[in-house]
């Protein structure tokens, strides 16, 4: 990559210096050259870092590190931005250190089912690989395509499989990691258990603030011989609610288990034509994967189920191209979503689904009392919520409605025994609500965590963990036109 | 409980303050009361604390954390003291912390497929609580009957079925525990993600050094409709290890996967009579659950892959008679193995699994080397080893030679990437291990820790975690007649 005429003299000292530890195309310092890096998936948080540096392997990792510890210079690590909490966002005077080049397979065992992977290797590049042997990686983000494992390890990403597979923190088993001083510290073990604290979990879903993954070893599973999907409509959405327990309570798990409501269904039926039924209240959209027999066995089994709960109409894919474009339809519902109004408020929680009926009820309780529709659309089987509030930010008190409104869903959430985060991690987005979650004694407690691993705060500051000192209020997150009127970075 | 003779008045300052806070009945101060509690499962070591309480609900375990907070005196908590490991051996300066007064299940739900439960609550009974709704709790140590749930989330205790179901760490949702200052913290959730780092993973298998769990959710799983043992007979005890990886590379999930070599097959027939092939020089026992179709599908796969690894025969057993008698043999290899000798010497580490045959078969050297015979019966699915050495003390340097032959299994075991503990934590058998299982990076990190929680050290201290000035050398542990010639409990 050319330096686009920034004579190296003109750099600042730590740009000097990274430029004696890293190839020259491995330093940018041009706005040009890190634009690219100004922002993850949440792209209304924009940031341009001080520098950005994209080491070549471990050994830089650690030198970097030891260079930004001398100097008290801060560090945020990055996968490949696709982020939805702003994680990854730039420090303005920090170093934004990207994992990308860090990008080899550098194992397979079928044996040990374990694939040994650099933080840089892409999601799915890992069951591709694993296609030899049959095998795959579990978890799958949206962004599986694009996502690497380093980013779901820091974020702890889930996936539509994870109510059967579980999250990311079920799906690792060692990590390799630089502290804040350059040291290579090596966590959990590919052997069954481990000794000493389980850092390997503690690690997971820490986005960013405790180290810099350098190398992951993540079990893999034997590809399912058959996958079906159920498509059940219901013209209530609380008996849609109350199906999804029914089936857990037969002692079926799902590979996935998602519900629609009629705004999502008639918005994704408009934008991609899936063929869902407009009329119905509610789908469930109910994934079986395992052995042939075994998955026939339980789609009829759950078709009895969905049918004794009160559905109106169930059907069975029979082949690949009818699965695939039910999910088709669930997959573009935001997209299509986002265009029945100017606005919407995107609200991601996670309640126990046994209070699911009342949940939902109570949303479409307050979608009254607020006068503001409200999509539904979400990972019903994990109780992981996406309320989707409609407003027009143009017309006086919609939006203060709309943001009093999603306060009450969280709090919802919490009351029920639930959590602020789906999938999304807390990032910068959900920062505020984390008052919400926590007592000043669990607070305390994640900032001890820190301080045990970071001492100075050069790790990702200012994301994750609230000081008490913000726990006063909580905010949440509002889109017009793909941009969110956040204050600026705030450093703490 | 009577005071048997001990006037109030002759108890110490601590005593006094700790009937202030409790009732007279749960506070233990002589000698006889407090014999109960001198040791764990690990009996060897014995040491009788200065005082034991036992807690009637969790205001009163708060309040016994304050009272030694502000005394600064050390607490070690205890579930039923099964442990093997020496985790709960009292502190003869402090307080010993039962959790057996503390024992309802406070709530079984059904939909959420969650148990919550007080930490004195034992392992089975969870199982059988859960009985009316078709659901289990999964892990599954030997000590089943008696441990309580506090403990294993202390150990992250496993079993038979932790192949497939995991560890206690993957069965955990959530943990209510008490700090060294007396507050009462809440960590995990019920719901599938929660937001901050993940202390409840953490808390599991932190062996009493972070804090005193006081509740539990755990994940309760719908109980297999049918379960089939086999017993597959081989004339080498490599071939079977090979075996072990064939079976899951084909893409099979056993409950459990047992082995053992010869002397441990005819040590448990003439103990027990479980209808092994004497014969053999090692046998697996594969267990599967699951649907009937599924596990009579798998049964004859694994049948076939077990012909196909050079098993001489393969038994599928059709009846729970026959299925617990093969279960009756294993279960009781241990104390059968220990009448062929004046003493072993128990070791238990890890090992990916593929290296199985490999290390099998440099047991094997080494038995020869040092002319002491070995008996292997362990966990194969999980590379889980227990190589049994015997040898008689009264040999003069048989012991030492028993000692070193240990120690290089051991190195074996990490020098394959696996580790030196396999289910029952580190406690003070082997916390010397810990120091040729970790870098002096890793074990300043487990101190940093442990600090964040624990500043004072007050919590169990010794035990788990070594002082990198004890990582001198490594020990081992020595069983003459069931006792340990160990050393005096050492503070650090």
């Amino acid at each position: 990559m050319p330096r686009r005429g920034i004579p190296k003299q003109s750099a600042d000292e730590l740009v000097r210096q990274l430029l004696e530890l890293l190839p020259d195309e491995s330093v940018l310092f041009g706005e040009e050259d890190q634009h690219p890096y100004e922002c993850d998936g949440l792209s209304a948080y924009r940031q341009m870092p001080r520098v950005t540096v994209l080491p070549e392997n471990v050994e830089q990792v650690q030198a970097v590190m030891r260079l930004c510890h001398r100097m008290q210079v801060p560090v945020v690590a990055r996968g490949a931005g696709t982020g939805l909490s702003g994680g990854a966002l730039p420090n303005p005077d920090g170093v934004l250190l990207s994992l990308a080049k860090l990008h080899n397979i550098l194992d397979i065992d079928p044996i040990g089912r374990i694939a040994r992977v650099q933080p840089g290797v892409r999601n799915l590049a890992i069951s591709e690989a694993a296609v030899p042997f049959g095998l795959y990686y579990a978890p799958d983000p949206s962004s599986q395509i694009a996502c690497t494992i380093g980013g779901n390890v820091a974020e702890n990403s889930g996936g539509v499989h994870c109510l059967k597979y579980g999250l990311t923190v079920h799906n690792i088993l060692k990590i390799k990691l630089v502290t804040p001083e350059g040291e290579l510290l090596c966590v959990g073990s590919e052997a069954l258990d481990s000794a000493g604290f389980d850092l390997a979990a503690l690690m997971t879903g820490s986005e960013g603030m405790l180290g810099v993954f350098v190398e992951a070893s993540v079990r893999l599973l034997p590809r399912p011989e058959c996958v079906r999907l159920l498509l059940a409509a219901f013209d209530d959405v609380e008996k849609a609610g109350a199906a999804v327990g029914d089936i857990i309570a037969a002692g079926i798990i799902p590979g996935g288990l998602e519900m629609m409501d009629r705004m999502s269904i008639n918005a994704a039926e408009d934008f991609v034509h899936a063929g869902y039924p407009r009329d119905a209240a509610a789908i469930l959209l109910c994934e079986l994967d395992g052995m042939r027999q075994e998955v026939d066995e339980q789609a009829e089994q759950a078709a009895d189920i969905l049918h004794r709960a009160g559905a109106t109409e169930v059907r069975i894919t029979r082949d690949e191209a009818e699965r695939t474009l039910l999910w088709k339809g669930r997959k573009s519902a935001f997209p299509a979503v986002g265009r029945l109004a100017p606005d919407y408020y995107c609200m991601d929680g996670t309640i126990p689904r046994r209070h699911l009926p009342k949940v939902l009820r109570r949303i479409g309780e307050l979608s009254k009392e607020f006068g503001l529709p409200v999509a539904n659309v979400f990972h019903a089987g994990d109780g992981n919520l996406h309320p989707l509030i409609l407003y027009d930010a143009n017309i006086s008190d919609e939006l203060a409605r709309a943001e009093t409104f999603g306060g009450k869903i969280l709090e919802l959430c919490v009351e029920v025994g639930g959590s602020i985060t789906g999938e999304h991690g807390v990032g910068m987005e959900k920062i505020d609500q984390m008052c919400v979650q926590f007592e000043s004694a669990e607070l305390s407690q994640f900032h001890a965590i820190k301080h045990a691993f970071d001492p100075d705060a050069l790790l990702n500051p200012g994301k994750a963990v609230p000081t008490l000192h913000r726990c006063a209020e909580f905010g949440a997150m509002h889109v017009h036109a793909g941009q969110l009127p956040f204050p600026e970075l705030e450093r703490f």
